[in-house]
């Protein structure tokens, strides 16, 4: 019995500004990571998301970054421990009183943009990102790229680490993503995409970009909502996993 | 037997910037609000206040405001109804991360500035107000101006709330205050206005402006660590209410 | 012979947050008014659309609001004179900037949102408004409701204003805008709406909310291009204003 | 005749927050670099330091940085040249606003915290800034560390260099500063500091951490206002370096 979550990054927009197509995506994912106000979302989005998040019965979780909302949290900063675990621990606080507002549970935390980034490769950071989460409460897991610093992180602390995969992404040997300036970091042919994620989830491997096979935890793949296209990647992606007798279950 | 709350806003230093001696005043008061980020104070130095709150057993509240750094929160912004019970409901959540990361208690909530002012006066942003803390917590106080709107709202809502004196200012007849720009708003001569207080919390009556005797409930006294002169007018306050055989007690 | 100006907000993206067919609109229009960065824009937005403007030969007007990005500028504050009027010589300069190192001229400053509705009410802040102006470039010229007080504050100082009329918007009798709360007060049909704006143009006249004709002048139109329903609109109204000779000229 | 600068940072106060001794500082430099608003300053205190500079006759400059309140701006963060180049831009527009109110010319730009080291060991981002500068003004002279990468972006783009050395600082045998977190980074003793300065400016040379004799151009000296203490050392340098028959000459 294969079992997946499928999580998707919600709540950006912000003010008068709106970004991603929410209502329509979260139909069909089974988790959320809704955005702090930091690099995007604003109140009123965080409590609209959760309020959707709820009557859709998503798994709820926060998504905070660095403080940069002109740059979207992609830009890398260079906090120190003390800042990002501060950091952290603020967005989680703040989402966390939408969900109580309304009864749901806060039950992950996966980090935006250059944060993540930074933090699959960098332990320190790692490590102040799941100090913020374990101070917090220890019952919330900890969303990180497969195979990343965030898992010995989380670990080190006691913490649920969920393994994060990308349908759309090639891999190197040693299971880190090829950088986005490399050719062939993209997987554009939406079937093959699909493909290897069906490949990751049922057997736990998937082909590097050198051909080579290696070992991938697939506990959760991350999908878009940015627009009609994206939302109707998730539906093929969803309806093949549930063709080949995967269960798509929420981070709950 | 009387008993009285002293309450200090606190953590409003920003970033690079240091305001008011914390370290100081927190020696001597009860009961202290927490800047949120929005018009003061960050996440590093929420979270060091909260420990600092925590070392001398003074209850911790939050202290919401406008999201106005620029101006400190003192200027007037319009929003509506959803906006202030988000934006509140969010500032609430932050600092509730960092209570709960020190394992302390979130007693209360009072409004900073024009927040605090405006909802005073305004039954509609009161009860905006109210509704974020009753949507987050039922046991957390309202602390508000004496016999303003914000004690409806709070009764209202079933919340306690915390009627605030000012030994400062002085008051109309109907128990509001006198605004700054009127002659005689300021009460400058230190000993007058530590008779005032004692005279609040003894006989729950105070002289209005025009000389009339006032009703006034006063659970807790609005005290200030602005500069050292404001320090030795807490010290003086404390020290006159314990040999007026007054307890000071904080709102926990 | 008669002339109009029609002016239109560019520049409202911000970071990854796209709002508005600037590219379409702006081959319709005479003069733009590019936000600042304090309610909308960003610097590498400022930059695209002042090169923008520059290739489609359209006037450049800088549209200064209040700090307030998450409510667009569009949420009443309560600033000092001497505020209002620095924050909106920041806004002036930092927009200059990018005209100077595109060659082009600075030639009106609008005020955008509640800034611009305060404004035109109150001529403590049209003053700090033209002050800003005025102390920058005597040769800006000043965007605003026709008949307001901001017309008063512009010439008051030697600037040269220009009257704006809304095509969508009604008015009372003393000509300033209905209220968007009442009932009538937005211009639904668009054959009604650019037979209104013919009319201001060429006789100096509109027909008031209570069908009494009253004096207005148009000296340019404000248009938008938040959709595509919008930039039609512009076109059509261009094409009729050309069909009954009326020539459209830029604020330069 | 040997001549040489003294630069200070000034205007580094936000809405409520104080910083620094200005109003003291600024009697004994002869050149002060004025926050543009993104780590520190707002347009209320640009507007007065301009106004300050102008009535002590120094010659101001822009002191733009990164987009960082919360760290004022001595956190690296990762541009692109284009968003540095147009953030810069956007600063110095805004400060320009201020001096062409107050009459008085915009001599300088020195970028602040990371900005500026990072743009003195990265020939990409110094060229960004210098682009910036010279897409303004290329009057304006760019202030920036000794034999640094910014040497060599100015002078491609034709800007006139003037080449800075800190007093209290030790330098490499390469003429790059010695990290902070070295030890015997910092000259601690003030009147060793202040000989340094004196040989650096008599005779072009240092001697480096290594005890190796370097050669270094000193246009300007940067001192500090932070406290009375480090005004007594603005004194003390400035008094030596007449009593050595230095001119101090402002950068105009």
């Amino acid at each position: 019995m294969h079992k997946v979550d499928l999580n998707c990054d919600l709540g950006e927009s912000f003010g008068a500004y709106k970004l991603g197509l929410d209502e329509e995506v979260i139909k069909h994912v089974s988790s959320v990571n809704v955005a702090c106000g930091w690099h995007a979302g604003d109140p009123i989005v965080m409590d609209k998301t959760v309020a959707a998040a709820k009557s859709f019965g998503v798994a709820v979780g926060a998504h905070p970054a660095f403080p940069d909302l002109m740059g979207f949290g992609r830009r890398e900063m260079v906090l120190s421990p003390a800042e990002t675990e501060s950091y952290v621990l603020y967005q989680l606080g703040a989402l966390y009183a939408f969900t109580r507002r309304h009864g749901v549970e806060l039950t992950h935390m996966k980090a935006h943009g250059s944060l993540y980034n930074m933090a699959a490769k960098d332990i320190g950071m790692a490590m102040a990102l799941c100090k913020a989460v374990a101070g917090f409460d220890k019952n919330i897991a900890i969303v990180g790229l497969a195979g990343s610093k965030m898992r010995a992180a989380a670990e080190e602390l006691g913490l649920t680490f969920v393994s994060e995969v990308f349908a759309d992404r090639a891999y190197e040997d040693d299971g880190s993503l090829v950088a986005r300036s490399k050719p062939g970091s993209m997987i554009e042919d939406a079937a093959l995409a699909i493909d290897r994620v069906v490949a990751m989830v049922k057997t736990g491997k998937v082909y590097s970009i050198n051909g080579k096979q290696i070992s991938i935890a697939a506990d959760t793949v991350c999908v878009h909502g940015d627009n009609s296209h994206a939302v109707e990647f998730v539906m093929a992606i969803r309806k093949r996993l549930m063709d080949e007798g995967v269960t798509v279950v929420s981070l709950r």
